[in-house]
């Protein structure tokens, strides 16, 4: 557990609002709480690309001029270095990226900031959001990788220089390190946020999330990403499912069981816990998300490669090779899977359950080379599905663990009661982690 | 020109609305009236598949016994049948698609649902968004295509039955049917509005839009469904640029007529005006965008075909071949001529200019066999630009012209202004047409 700052920089998005509306607490003292806290830790983090300091307290400034009334108003967050803010590079760590000035806001950006949120700059993402890592630490532990390819936008928020930050995922690239920083990490279903000014990936698997520390703070700025209400009061009684993922053979036992324990809790608070699997296909989902990535990854750099390719990594020119080399037989194999366990998923979905996985396969691990694995979370991005990770405790090297909650359901509006109620649960239960110094 | 009903059914967005405001309408009688018109009107005009009259009046008079906050209240709408509606079927005018029904609200129509608007049904599409045409007619000429992909959203909204309707546009499937049926149509810069819920046709390009009768109906709708304010003020004195795109030669003389005596109305008016091109890339934007559209399409066809093939169409089929045969160094070159000609655009992005070329080669060709050709919307689909049409007047058969704007700066603000700017001139300047009996 990171030690939280005294004042504003530790504090919640809700509860700086709230206090806010009350009249106590001016959007500069907000957002310069936050440029301390960063200059105070992130020349050993690197959770920051940019740090746009001085446009973060103009913005501020004007906002205190003005009365107070948009939803958000004065609330910094970072914004994942792959989408677009209007004057800063989308530098997307990589050397091709040179020169490049973004002309407009993303949609995403935009829309924060018209409900009056400010930019405090740009989180270090893996090369294009693929993953040749960049050199953020997991602020737990700074021999550890955060996770990627969101890396910044977690550390970022674990280490409170930011209340929020918005991400992407592909595979598990917001899931997974929030789950490995410790905090509330959420996937809309696939085309609810809009994409405009992201620079792709793979575009029928792209969404753009975000990471928060509680899940109300996650609601509070998904209510405005998404343009409609996302109340986030804990379920009364949720219904869940452990779903058996074949990923979870790559779990450490440590993880699972601090899983089957997290379920248990569960069931104690009142919740219906049930195991389930899915049909045979489901084993081949992540032959079937790989294929489909690969393809359009080669698609979306077979102009870089070309004119620049020199200045890729290996790991992004081979992927791309990949996709080039995949028949149209396999790609139409891949598909096929895919309908059929989104089918298999409507059963979940009309008796109301929210799926459950561990976020990711254990703690983060040691090193900066990798960002881990996200096999249980790569079914989740195939198949379209809304995913918030809570914190679920810590494991055997005292570093943070996730649980993953999924609603198979299209609308996904039980996803945060659920998940507000396992949060609420599972920090109860949980072990007091232990302090650790940075 | 089509008779407009007195009352509800023939008003617009925007002056109801007010109306309501004050007091002096119910939502139910703006529904009602729209049914009415639907009633009376459709057996002949083939807009609708389907009319959801029960579910429209019921969430009416809920409107009704509540006091009417939301920006929407009331507002009825159609819905292109490739998106979804929460208990309607999803279509898509293939019989592939029987027993289809949605579990929940596409994302762009819970936004409006959110916002007070009520859902009407859902409106006629071309097979999936492709080419093989419904039966709708154009309400100016029953003997003429509406245009598609969007056929139904067009008619509709043309013959008053709505006074918005949702869209979507792969090639030209917005602009070209707004255009033939002398009304408004909106299609926003790719990514901006979510498209969950949509069944895709090209990922890549497909883009949900909007159908109104006038461009202040359309920003108010917009303003929704984009999440962000759109004024809708005619712009004081645009820059505009005639933009001579290859398509032009495929112009009928008197549309071009038409559109160089339209520039000289906006010149007159106040507008700067001028003529510039494009790189020589320009004339391979059309095979590129066939490239692109073709890989997409094959992907989202290899299931459904393997499974259901036979009950697709020929044209359909013969697409997906095409995609299925193009190699990864033609989808390179096809995106290297994209990405240059999106440079290209920045000159005239940071010149404040927007573009204007004729909405459609001419008016709405007779039959129902085929909707037209969308030449002049596609190299602005492709190259994800936000673009509208508004009524310029009519063509020797008395049939609507269309006016495009496309705004090539990524932030797309200036282009309401100056459609709006462009509206009000054409509208003034143009022949009363002659009223045509349906």
């Amino acid at each position: 557990m990171i030690d939280a700052p005294a004042g504003l920089a530790g504090a919640g998005v809700c509860e700086v609002l709230e206090r806010r509306r009350t009249g106590r607490v001016a959007a500069s003292d907000w957002v310069a709480a936050c440029l301390a806290r960063i200059a105070e830790r992130d020349a050993a983090l690197r959770a920051w690309v940019r740090v746009d300091a001085a446009g973060a307290l103009a913005a501020a400034c004007a906002l205190d001029a003005e009365p107070r009334t948009a939803p958000l108003a004065g609330l910094p967050f970072g914004v994942k270095d792959v989408i677009d803010v209007a004057g800063l590079p989308t530098g997307c760590n990589s050397p091709t990226r040179a020169g490049h000035v973004a002309a407009a806001h993303a949609a995403c950006v935009a829309r924060l900031v018209a409900a009056g949120a400010v930019v405090l700059g740009k989180t270090v993402t893996t090369e294009f959001a693929f993953v040749e890592p960049g050199p953020t630490r997991n602020p737990h532990d700074p021999a550890r990788t955060p996770g990627g390819s969101s890396s910044g936008s977690a550390a970022a928020v674990a280490d409170h220089h930011v209340p929020v930050a918005l991400t992407t995922q592909t595979g598990g690239s917001t899931i997974r390190p929030a789950a490995y920083c410790g905090i509330v990490g959420y996937k809309p279903p696939y085309g609810r946020v809009p994409t405009e000014g992201l620079v792709y990936l793979a575009p029928s698997l792209d969404v753009i999330g975000l990471h928060a520390r509680r899940l109300a703070d996650a609601a509070r700025v998904a209510e405005v990403l998404e343009a409609r209400p996302r109340p986030a009061q804990p379920a009364a009684a949720p219904r869940f499912v452990a779903l058996a993922l074949p990923g979870l053979r790559a779990c450490d036992p440590s993880a699972l069981a601090a899983f089957r324990a997290g379920l248990r809790r569960l069931a104690d608070a009142g919740a219906t816990v049930r195991d389930a699997g899915l049909p045979e296909d489901v084993e081949r989902l992540d032959d079937a998300h790989r294929t489909v990535m690969s393809v359009e990854v080669a698609r979306s750099f077979e102009t870089l490669i070309a004119a620049d390719g020199a200045r890729l990594s290996a790991s992004l020119r081979a992927f791309v090779e990949r996709g080039r080399a995949t028949s149209g037989d396999a790609l139409a194999a891949a598909q096929a899977v895919i309908a059929r366990v989104r089918q298999a998923l409507h059963a979940f979905a009309e008796d109301g359950e929210v799926l459950l996985t561990p976020a990711a396969t254990g703690e983060a691990p040691v090193g900066l080379h990798a960002t881990g694995d996200s096999v249980l979370n790569r079914p989740f991005s195939l198949l379209h599905v809304g995913v918030v990770t809570v914190p679920a405790g810590t494991g055997p090297a005292g570093l943070p663990l996730g649980l993953q909650l999924a609603d198979p359901h299209p609308a996904a509006d039980r996803l945060f009661g659920a998940a507000a109620f396992a949060e609420a649960v599972l920090a109860r239960a949980a072990p007091v982690p232990q302090e650790r110094a940075q």
